[in-house]
């Protein structure tokens, strides 16, 4: 009796959602269903990157994978789409490599060249030397000392027991530590904090200038780095890709364990020999790189932004599958069901899938500097010579363009393939109750976790840098940071099917509702640059820091004297 | 004072262990001294992966292998060393190894040759056909197919969400399970269990040697396969070594991920082609392995014998480290601490370094039935012809021989380089309280936890086989099953000091109590091959499962028939 009542109100209730025309829910079951049965997202990811592949910027699979995207989301019948061009650098690709020890004995090593390297020309065979530099001062030890020789970029280090845990799902303790706001984080924006690290940077910018310089005129002929994870995982990166600033030698990184025993050898004396032979080219017919571009147009009067996106290139070690093949085939997949479903959206909804993202946020930057706001550069002539990602801090005021009042909301994604747990509103708290709305209809799958944390990293953030509203999801780790990113088998397999129509679904209905809004997504104050106060802190921090190191090399200095005598 | 009186007592008991000539706890602390901060164990290891490197049964890395081992020994004092040869089959090595998807993009493949099959001589370009066979049946569907082609060895199969934890340590829960008793694995010599699979291992060896013949006569021109491990790890393994059954063609095993790739573009009609390029060498100039045996000779009249071992061959995908360096490095050092120590022990303590363990415990089973018992050869004329790992059971009954008698026991090690936490006494319940008075002095290295329990697939079994006491110890599992054994990063970073140091002083400790004893060890009853009951008991499950693959075949063939239709 009891159990026939429940069902007749819940039968009763259910009728008269739908019939009081509740479009929230209506549109919750018709972006599932889309979403759920009849996905593509998985087909969009594995022709990006089975039959694509690596999409390192710049480079011609990278313009492959604009003009597909680009065909695609005409194909399902979005609007305005165009590839977005903005000055990049060099294009490059290798298309075979190997590196084998030669001697003392033969063993087979597995290496990728670094990106932005050149090819070897044919075998290079030759005895290693290892070298650590990391200032000027200590080039002039190698003076006289290259010629000939393969560079061990840097001592070896112990691996030891490895991680234990290697694929992780949020539990709802790491959801709650998640909600506590961290105060002693300083501002909001990333922009109105001292970005003291950018002396760092500059000094480094200007050391591998010098560098490069040395290598070229000493004459060594190749050199190997150490992949920075460990367990046969080769983890890459790059060169500068900018004009003029070309590595001179041709470089690889291998197997971590495959670096420790050249450098156990040379410690015993073995005198290692290396044959390398890499096939590398690069493309510099354009120096631009691209971002895909295309809109649902919004149907209202004055139609508000709303844009969703992640970026499309990789690295070239492997797919780019998780990073971020997954965030590309979901944003795509979003915009697909929306399109499927015929919405007629208030707002103009538009993807963007960035280019240069790996380098630095280029891409997005570019756009966001095109469309939405400007900032002075610096005044200083040295500084402003300088790539303006080593300015020591954006310029101030940021200068709003005329778009800048209509953008609404930036959705991004990329972290892997790992199910949507919540979202981080970036220190914004008026939506938060908001985005909490949104959720509700999907709490059968998600959690919806609410933080006002910040998350850094990826293209949001050239929107909050500018005060624009720009947010990333709250994803399930996996195994994205202990074993995939930036790695050789970044690749479709390791893509979880399930959590990407999860996404799919949650970044469909959160851009539907920002779509169907009449006004913008509300903003933090906008940034005005570290106050006084904040820069006086920054720098006695930053004083303090300078300090310790000059101390602890001070202190190496003299440990060595007392070896040495 | 309580605090006072308690540690007058413990001085006072000390004391008067030392006095009374307690040699157990004497010679405990010289073990631990020695094998504490005289270590060499790591030296030990390191020239046997780093310098030699691979030790594939047969070929000239083995050999050196042996013959530094041997000079080892004798440099530490042990006697009567020897590398005692026993035939073995071909040997085999590469030099150098690459594979590459060309179309419909070019890609870098990770891949290793599988053992024991021919070079390319230069490259190997051609298109891939997907090959499934496992019966005589199935290869005739493939009759005039395969010429000019590269074979994919069986369908990609979906990686999905990984393991979660990599490395692990017994905890005492574990330790508490492994205590409890299995009654229903039957009797506790594997002997006396009817090795009922061997029909199906006969059916695969004579499988294998009509498909080494169709290779050939179709004109297939290489082979790959996908590791059986995921996540860029590459798991190997080997055709077979014997004189006249080497496999036809170059094989070689690529990354789970990579093997996926290429049958996803199959299956999407892209029409894959590869260039394989391998440089591997038959060794044919001797057909025997070798193991290294060495002994520190026993002074009493009648000395019985005390041996301890673990195998010095290995896989060739990297330096064999915790497969088993680990074991050798270990037993080396055990004898090396006992040597330092100038013990003189009542029995003859013989060290024994097996090669051909990974194709079948080959080295350890030619000792045992050299020295200590054989058994009869099959009657059946059919069965007699096939190798004898092949033969449907041991002959009955076992032919001991004069050194029988005097065996006391085998130790081995075989695990990784995980710490010993406990042994396996393989069902012999008599050596329980022998064994925990052995583990007592050593209770703050090790829990001691001694199970009745069998643990196989290592050189103990050749002994236990034959009703002789051989054993293994518990050790940590690490990361030795989830990512090193068998496969590419199975080198020296992943062995762990401290480990090897604790298993060192165990296996002195082990060792020099069992040649301190003046009888042997108790021993299990002598085992007489399966009863009349357990034989149609197995009988009987055979047939049962055999029914139930017919069964199943019928209806997948159905299925097939419907989806034709």
């Amino acid at each position: 009796m009891k159990k026939l009542s429940l069902m007749a109100l819940c039968a009763s209730t259910a009728f008269s959602m739908s019939a009081s025309g509740n479009s929230d829910l209506d549109i919750a079951n018709k972006i599932r269903a889309e979403g759920f049965y009849n996905s593509e997202v998985m087909h969009t990811l594995q022709y990006l990157t089975d039959n694509i592949g690596p999409r390192l910027s710049g480079s011609p699979q990278m313009k492959e994978a604009n003009e597909w995207t680009l065909k695609q989301l005409e194909s399902w019948g979005l609007k305005n789409a165009y590839l977005d061009p903005f000055e990049f650098g060099r294009g490059w690709t290798h298309s075979a490599a190997s590196i084998d020890l030669i001697s003392p004995r033969k063993v087979s090593f597995h290496g990728i060249p670094v990106a932005w390297t050149p090819g070897t020309n044919g075998d290079v065979t030759a005895e290693v030397i290892m070298f650590e530099a990391s200032s000027i001062e200590d080039l002039k030890k190698y003076k006289g000392k290259l010629r000939g020789k393969i560079l061990m970029m840097g001592e070896g280090r112990t691996i030891g027991e490895p991680q234990r845990t290697i694929f992780k799902r949020h539990e709802s303790s790491d959801l709650g530590k998640m909600k506590e706001f961290p105060v002693n984080r300083g501002p909001s924006h990333r922009s109105d904090r001292h970005p003291h690290y950018h002396e760092t940077s500059k000094q480094r910018y200007l050391f591998n200038k010098a560098l490069n310089k040395f290598l070229k005129e000493e004459g060594a002929v190749a050199a190997v780095y150490r992949s920075w994870r460990q367990g046969g995982l080769v983890g890459i990166w790059g060169k500068s890709h900018q004009v003029g600033n070309t590595f001179p030698i041709p470089a690889m990184v291998i197997e971590a364990e495959q670096y420790n025993l050249i450098n156990r050898l040379m410690d015993d004396g073995d005198n290692p020999k290396i044959t390398m032979n890499v096939k590398a080219k690069f493309h510099d017919e354009d120096h631009n790189a691209y971002n895909t571009i295309a809109e649902i147009p919004g149907t209202s009067e004055n139609p508000k932004v709303v844009m969703l996106g992640g970026h499309l290139d990789s690295w070239h070690a492997s797919d780019g599958a998780v990073d971020n093949g997954a965030g590309v085939a979901v944003v795509m997949e979003a915009v697909r069901i929306l399109k499927a479903l015929d919405i007629k959206p208030k707002n103009t909804i538009r993807i963007a899938l960035w280019s240069g993202e790996e380098q630095g946020l280029y891409g997005s930057r570019a756009y966001v500097e095109e469309h939405f706001a400007t900032r002075p550069k610096p005044t200083d002539k040295d500084e402003a010579a300088l790539p303006s990602y080593l300015w020591k801090s954006p310029g101030w005021p940021i200068q709003p363009k005329s778009d800048y009042e209509d953008f609404s909301v930036y959705f991004n994604m990329d972290n892997g393939s790992g199910r949507f747990r919540g979202i981080y509103t970036e220190g914004n708290v008026a939506v938060k109750p908001i985005f909490g709305g949104w959720f509700s209809p999907y709490s059968d799958l998600s959690t919806g976790t609410i933080t006002n944390r910040s998350t850094g990293g990826t293209d949001h953030e050239s929107f909050d840098d500018v005060g624009l509203p720009g947010f990333q999801f709250i994803q399930d780790p996996l195994d994205y940071s202990s074993r995939l990113h930036h790695t050789h088998i970044d690749s479709f397999d390791h893509v979880l099917e399930d959590d990407m129509k999860q996404a799919s679904v949650l970044m469909a209905a959160f851009v539907y509702q920002a779509a169907m809004r009449d006004d913008v997504l509300p903003r933090k104050p906008m940034p005005q640059g570290p106050s006084k106060l904040q820069k006086e802190q920054m720098q006695l921090k930053s004083d303090k820091e300078r300090r310790k190191r000059e101390r602890d090399a001070l202190r190496a200095l003299e440990a060595q004297k007392l070896i040495e005598k």
